[in-house]
């Protein structure tokens, strides 16, 4: 167990600083590695197949509601950027431009692309010509560029990936139920699949994206207390449909411009799970994105039978479809076990020569620990009920950590003195002016979360200003 | 049937003007469209589901061969692109480069990625210490960026998309094996999946890629006897680990370079596979890559039972996990006919109220139009069969052309003649001399394909020169 210890060691906790904590862990459980490039980083295997999983979750589900998949170029002319007044105001100042190809100059400089409504809306231009060609469901899974100047991995990166989803339709009606039902979809991804409660909510006019009449987010808070925007979904209304010349001819044979909207989750996810569910001993992953589900830890490896118990284990897992991975490595099991502890895999299988005899093994919960001994005659079922217990688990204690740090303030005082004592959501009211949001920020240093949908409201007047309050809103600090 | 006429005058023929039937194929079978980004294209989403088809298969032998998936930035600083200097020679000229952040000037340029070379050397040398770190055996998907003059949908474009595999391995031996079966890999997947025949061979010294130290090829023979370079397979010796400071602790306690490999496919595939298979009434798909692989289309739509019968066609191609279409719009069934030939979908269904009568459908193949009567009982088998009838015939097909487009030529005057009368390889003897292969280009205008793997001699001595012949090389004219 020293070499266990060692391992672990080499983490710093969370409590004592939950920034490091998680530097660290992006290092040690080996999801990214640093590059020459400043604020860009590799995906490595592991934290690569995190993605692919969540992509592949996504995917299947966008495909079902009518999504189609498309690839735009990653340029955008600068022209083209401006067309839209207010978007380009959003990203101009963060994107990174091409003045050059081979050892020319170019007559108009590129942007990389730091989003892509100006090219599918110059697409759809080029391509909706009747109500038939309604609606029109896109997506795209692509990097993009922001020009950050601070930078954490999976958090904020000069570079991403994400998808990015657009869509253009005839009624202002459509639009605004496709808003909802993508935002749906990803809160169901969240609580379902990555045991992540969400709040969903929209945006305040501050806070919305750029060009957007309306913008929803899924908002969920970290360990710490600091809130983590999931995934919007943005209701454009016909906006960029105008600005791009977007016309279609009804039925009722009048040209109307189509209602558009866009929604968007990206690798931050990767950062939300792990400020989610991670401990002191490294990564806790939810079963249905965890690249590898069961590990199985063959005790006593040279002990006759045990290493054939372990691998007819990890063959049976396999046949029921989960993704297992058997370490015969020569390593120690403590250090094996220190290892799939720091990368989170939910559930570890033991074996040794005494389980052996008595054909069983032992099956560890990452989140918890708790260990049960389990007949190999049930392996599947336990292994399962295992991976949905913790699923249950994680969601449960997320649940908690937020209920534990949502606090209510009705008065400025109050909220100032929770900003500066407690880290998590303050509810309180507001009255819809910028200046009163802006102040909070000033004050207290919290911005707007969201407007939670079917919010209660804890009072009739604004925090701030004491005249009527219109929203509950959901205020705090954010990655 | 006026409708479907029509539709179908507007491609232009293959045999009147190859390159303009490509290009109307590439629009009107709605896989591509144009921005106003130049050089770049859109890939719509018929265009997209095949390659999201070939990715599916290509990853999924990827992954059984122990390839992990990994994503690199898209950036290259300028320093790090040029610290190997055959790689940078090769694609210096032709990269597109960042030179601003936001309003700021970089202090170095950035290229954005031609190749990731360079990127996965330098994360090697971080993370490879000892032999028991080896292999790593790396791929990304991603897009590059290469700079060119004239440019053609799939074919050539400033952005493409691709898989480009990095591999490290401790031993010579291991890394050229790991070479050839990439290469093969690649090969099965063409002539299996794609019913695409193609020469596996080496790249001549002047045709290898940038800093390899042998490069291998697939290469396919298109319709118009015009070669295509389906896919590369590379080794690079121990050139990148010398160049980059790559080095790992071998169980002998001595310090040694590793031996790299890379391998390539593209988006370039999708051009390949029309460019081979289609013909005068649009795209022809192989079934692997198919987005929709069976068309159903209700004939007598209006007619009692016609329409449930089709729909349950559809559910048990469906349920049988076949790509299947129901098209039930208000067209006629003769535009529909033609719409999902030029889309190229394998096999049309038609149902009309006189089969439903009789317990049977119609079947007929995109490839050479064949109409099969078929009982609904056998729906399933017979469309399986189909399915595959399709994939061997168009592959014979593409064989033949092949073979009968493949000439051989053992002096100068006679490659010289052949060349400027037909369209296809000549096989000729080469003694290795580069001179030789310029004097070819020049005054034939053919370059060297390959040397093929096992090419039987056509005689001893070099074509060009007449002094003794080393190689039988395939020459020809190459998209």
């Amino acid at each position: 167990m020293a070499n266990d210890k060692k391992f672990v060691e080499q983490i710093t906790s969370m409590e004592e600083d939950f920034a490091k904590w998680y530097t660290d862990i992006v290092k040690k459980a080996d999801l990214i590695d640093y590059s020459s490039v400043k604020g860009c980083m590799i995906i490595r295997p592991y934290g690569y197949a995190i993605w692919e999983n969540i992509q592949k979750i996504l995917d299947a589900r966008f495909k079902e509601s009518g999504v189609e998949n498309v690839y735009m170029p990653m340029f955008i002319p600068e022209s083209l950027l401006t067309k839209e007044k207010e978007h380009v105001e959003g990203f101009a100042p963060e994107v990174a431009w091409v003045t050059h190809g081979g050892s020319e100059r170019l007559t108009e400089r590129l942007c990389v692309r730091p989003t892509s409504e100006t090219l599918f809306c110059e697409h759809f231009a080029n391509i909706i010509k009747s109500y038939r060609d309604l609606p029109m469901v896109y997506n795209q899974w692509c990097s993009v560029v922001r020009w950050e100047k601070t930078t954490r991995p999976f958090l904020r990166s000069r570079e991403f990936l994400w998808q990015e989803g657009h869509t253009m339709h005839r009624t202002a009606k459509e639009a605004e139920a496709r808003t909802v039902q993508m935002l749906n979809l990803y809160a169901d991804f969240f609580e379902q699949d990555l045991g992540m409660p969400v709040v969903r909510g929209q945006k305040t006019e501050k806070e919305k994206f750029a060009g957007a009449k309306a913008t929803y987010t899924v908002e969920a808070l970290m360990h710490d207390g600091k809130a983590l925007q999931g995934g919007t979904s943005h209701n454009f209304g016909t906006g960029f449909s105008e600005a791009f010349g977007i016309q279609f001819l009804d039925s009722d044979n009048t040209l109307k411009y189509p209602h558009e909207t866009s929604w968007v989750v990206s690798t931050r996810i990767i950062g939300g799970i792990i400020m989610t569910h991670g401990d002191d001993s490294g990564l806790v992953l939810p079963p249905a994105v965890a690249p590898i589900q069961v590990v199985v830890i063959p005790v006593q490896m040279h002990k006759a039978g045990v290493l054939e118990a372990a691998q007819k284990i990890a063959d049976t897992l396999k046949e029921a479809g989960i993704r297992v991975k058997l370490d015969d490595s020569d390593q120690l099991p403590g250090w094996k076990f220190s290892e799939y502890e720091m990368k989170g895999v939910p559930l570890r299988v033991e074996i040794g020569p005494r389980d052996l005899q008595e054909n069983k093994c032992v099956i560890v919960r990452r989140d918890n620990r708790e260990k049960s001994f389990i007949s190999l005659d049930t392996l599947v079922e336990s292994v399962q009920g295992g991976l949905e217990a913790l699923r249950q688990a994680i969601y449960e204690k997320a649940l908690k950590n937020r209920e534990e740090r949502t606090f209510t303030a009705t008065t400025m005082e109050e909220l100032v003195e929770i900003a500066s004592t407690k880290s998590g959501y303050i509810r309180a009211m507001w009255c819809g002016d910028l200046a009163c949001e802006l102040k909070l920020k000033e004050e207290a240093d919290v911005s707007s979360r969201c407007i939670p949908f079917g919010g209660q409201p804890v009072g009739t007047t604004c925090v701030c200003c004491g005249r009527e309050a219109k929203k509950l809103v959901l205020w705090g600090k954010a990655y």
